[in-house]
């Protein structure tokens, strides 16, 4: 069950609440977060809701049966909007565009994207810093200094930077020059790392794990929740099967299961979905028909000379293109009345 | 190597070719279809292609690495057409959508399902009269009598229909009675039931096997062409993944691929795709963008009430907007630049 | 539920019984084996047993709520033995060890093969005839008369043996020539084949689908046992999973689950399993103590020149050796207490 | 490449030998661990090995195409041993035994199990103190705490222990406390976690990932070797695929194929790779039969009433008789002539 609480709500109004929930025999756990306080209960016990909803300081009480409870649409229909400052949103009824190369390279290449970005109307980047890598000894990205000059170029140019953090002791050092953080693909079950996102006050887009569960992604998203932060994007982006001719197998059935299921906006990665240059527009546009809130992609002015990902990498024609291609797609969606 | 020949190519030149062929060590097949004769030359080692390229009796000659040969994109860039009959076509440029039940059930379904596709001109139906089913106690369809019935009804209305043909000894007894056989997902492997598809001159549509790579689909229609026929379709429904959220996991990076290596159609089918009917027209609609030359989806006067699949069938009100937003995302998806 | 019927049932007391579980609302199958006849009713309303059981003509009544029922444990928990005749057995309690090339090739091959066979105390032997390739333009076997010619020398020699049906005309001309058909790997949901089995009085060897679960492989059994045939065995034999270091990924959780949901005996292939030739011993070993009926192993006098199949095949010494090891395991298990 | 060096190599020997190295176009790392110096050098450039070869202070060098090197047995055909203090080994020709709870619960449940360990002459114990957990609201374990009281016992005992560390803070405040430090299958990719652990001069078990590739097991293992730990155990421990009667697919293929990819020792824990207690004891001994050096698995007084993974975990009537199993299959084992 989730209770949320009223903001005035007194030490002893709460004390109460939560004896009377572990009364009824359930676990409890105070969630608070930048927008609300929570108490959730865990249990099986049936009980009667009526009982604790007219106790002192309660806004509302839902009962939530699935694994994950705050980040459901069951007790939230109305869905999350990330505030990214600037006029800059990621939400349900937008469609948030974010482009950048795999890995940041130098400052040239940073000014070149940012310049292409402007001029396509894209006001959020990708980008690596730090890369994780299945060998120790391939190129691991520019680290925190790269870092640091990348959002300063770009927050100077109004753009909002995404990129991946890899450990906990990157948390803080990364705080200052990072608009949303990226929970990568064989990060979605690092629970320590989500737990310390919880503690913080900037976005958190978690990608799907190599081979996690849509429910798994969602119980990832409730560790960061619980933890208190609930600016929170889920990602699609490709899901390990036994098919060999495309990277990975992008699991565009997750888009509406994700947004049925949940009030958090989703997007979807084409690149690493397909890892194939060519069909990177043709998935993009199926994700947004699927019913995506955002497409993330990579792009370079030059794909074939990228660190990493070339040979899934749009060229600066190739991405203007597409923006394009997926804000017209987006305009009819929303002429059709899908669920 | 394919070797296309002459029309008029006389047996003498036929024996030389197929001498020098098997001359160099390499195995040959030859092959006759409804719109040429074709010698398939299998083989690892380097040869002097324009030794037998100037040898009397060939139309054209090509070197074709792929395991399959004559479905591939490497010799035939012009995309197949498969003709219908009356105007009506599956092929590369057109949105073919295919509707109607999982089950034929009864002459009253039948007619209405027709009404329906008639008033959204919808010019052909899907429907099983043999139903492959798991378990040997579940209801196995009308059979041969349902298949006539359905035909009469269809054919008379003008629509074409597609249907399900599970062994060897229906391809005769279905053949006055349908318009395009299908393979299902269960028999993507049956060779027997391919070989013999490739004698007949009605157009097969071949469905990804339950668990079949893209590389095993393009291989089972070369069963299909080597045989004779070169009508073919193929189509997504869906592949056997970890994830238990969908009843399969729809994989539309395959269509792109699909569409680069080979010149058949390609279809999309997103009620077994996905399986929820809720999600089937975003499913649909991101088919279509990904490339897809049709559509086939299940719909129902009342998918509550039907024989099989029900949770992921359509309505009729559905279905009629579903028609419609697929031939206004095609015609966009036209409108773009997209390989 | 599953009625066993007395020997002796009248044609009017099986009316009455057929009558009486038709007005509970369930749907009824007879099924007559060679062994015995029975009524599996299959609904979903609850009755009381006691009133159908007290009726005359019932040897034995249960319920079962499987999907599978026949091939159950619930209702048979004596293992069924598969009685090869001249003292050749398939059951539980003993070990089958089936060994022979992958393709029969040649009379001097399938000499040398009974050859080692008998040397090596090995009483079964596998082959392929009718070969499923995903290739239209590989090797298919050698069909009829080379079964015909196998089958003389084998039976003179003792030797029973194990090959694949394809499709369903082959079943009535191999008859003659066949001790066990094997349902290939891709044939495993071809229901129309199983059917066909079921009418047949020899036994059958089920291999687990490319990716078919322990579900399906029961309910593919299940076709079988229903169409009149109780000799019935299971083989696992390696699913389709992402991993590409090995052919297949044998799961040898398989056995212990089919051993306890089936009476019917259970097989392991490790060379399709590993698909490795160096680790075919190991896994074969590991299958035994996992708790197999038997090993089916692939042997050929030089793997190497193999038609098929010639990396993952042992030769003479090898295999020798692991008959010897597999004996020895098999006597040790037997002294373990497992279930 | 692979470049041991001497163990008295002077300061200009090495730096003439890095330049020779960079010099042919490869990237170097230099690799310090408690046996021994390395150069490893990443490049694709052929060159004469004998040029460098001949250069003062090289100890061997070695070719490695493999993605991983340190790790692989193309260098180091000697089986790597990890010696635990006191005699106690995890060895190629050597069974190690590790049993214990999932959970370590209290100093009580801590007692009973050592007790029970020691009767059965097993010396190494299993159990977590920092439990990875899919919903934030499960039990997550007794912490730094629950270790030290655990350690302090099972040292006492002469009883060496291995248990999972999450995050790169814990290694250091678990170090004096664990023998063993294990990497959790959501962990395998962690790559900073796995940096840390090179560190240390302690063994270190990773478990093969949740969907994990053999190759991505071995990369893992060579972060961790190059970052300077030799001391390596690798665990199979099942993966995810599309079954659903298992709770993992305990792919055992992955056994014989590890130990010849790789000098490392290669573990089995049949309790995750099945998930059915009731199977656990065949799984373990076919996990010795394909070739494991040694068997990790789940045992509690009371499964029923572990705090977590009961229906897996043996109780000590049965962990005793698998124990006594395991070494008499392992003593089979080693008379047969397996590779």
């Amino acid at each position: 069950m989730i209770i949320q609480l009223q903001e005035d709500i007194s030490d002893k109004q709460r004390e109460s609440l939560l004896a009377e929930v572990i009364n009824i025999g359930y676990k409890t756990t105070e969630v608070k977060t930048q927008l609300g306080d929570y108490i959730i209960g865990i249990g099986k016990k049936e009980f009667d809701i009526r009982k604790i909803g007219k106790k002192e300081g309660i806004k509302d009480i839902h009962i939530v049966s699935d694994e994950y409870k705050l980040v459901s649409k069951k007790w939230k229909a109305k869905p999350t909007s990330i505030d990214l400052g600037n006029g800059v949103f990621i939400k349900d009824g937008d469609m948030a565009i974010i482009a950048g190369p795999c890995s940041i390279e130098s400052e040239d290449q940073i000014r070149k994207v940012i310049k292409h970005l402007k001029e396509n109307d894209i006001k959020m980047m990708r980008g690596g810093v730090f890369k994780p890598r299945s060998s120790p000894y391939a190129f691991r990205g520019l680290g925190i200094d790269g870092l640091k000059l990348w959002y300063d170029l770009a927050s100077e140019a109004g753009i909002k930077i995404v990129t991946e953090v890899m450990q906990v002791s990157q948390i803080e050092e990364m705080y200052p020059y990072t608009d949303i953080y990226q929970v990568g693909a064989r990060n979605t079950q690092n629970f320590n790392l989500l737990d310390e996102l919880g503690k913080v006050d900037k976005a958190v887009m978690i990608k799907r794990g190599i081979s996690g569960t849509i429910e798994e992604l969602l119980q990832s998203a409730e560790y960061v929740f619980s933890g208190g932060n609930e600016k929170l994007i889920l990602c699609e982006r490709g899901i390990r099967t036994y098919e060999r001719a495309s990277r990975n197998t992008l699991d565009l059935n997750a888009v509406p299961i994700l947004k049925a299921k949940s009030h958090l906006p989703v997007i979807v990665d084409p690149s690493h979905g397909i890892g194939i240059r060519a069909y990177v527009p043709q998935m993009a546009l199926a994700g947004v028909m699927a019913g995506a809130d955002g497409i993330i992609y990579e792009t370079h002015e030059i794909p074939e000379k990228a660190y990493s990902d070339g040979q899934q990498t749009l060229d600066f024609t190739q991405s203007a293109l597409l923006a394009d291609w997926i804000r017209k797609t987006f305009a009819m969606r929303k002429t059709f009345d899908l669920v």
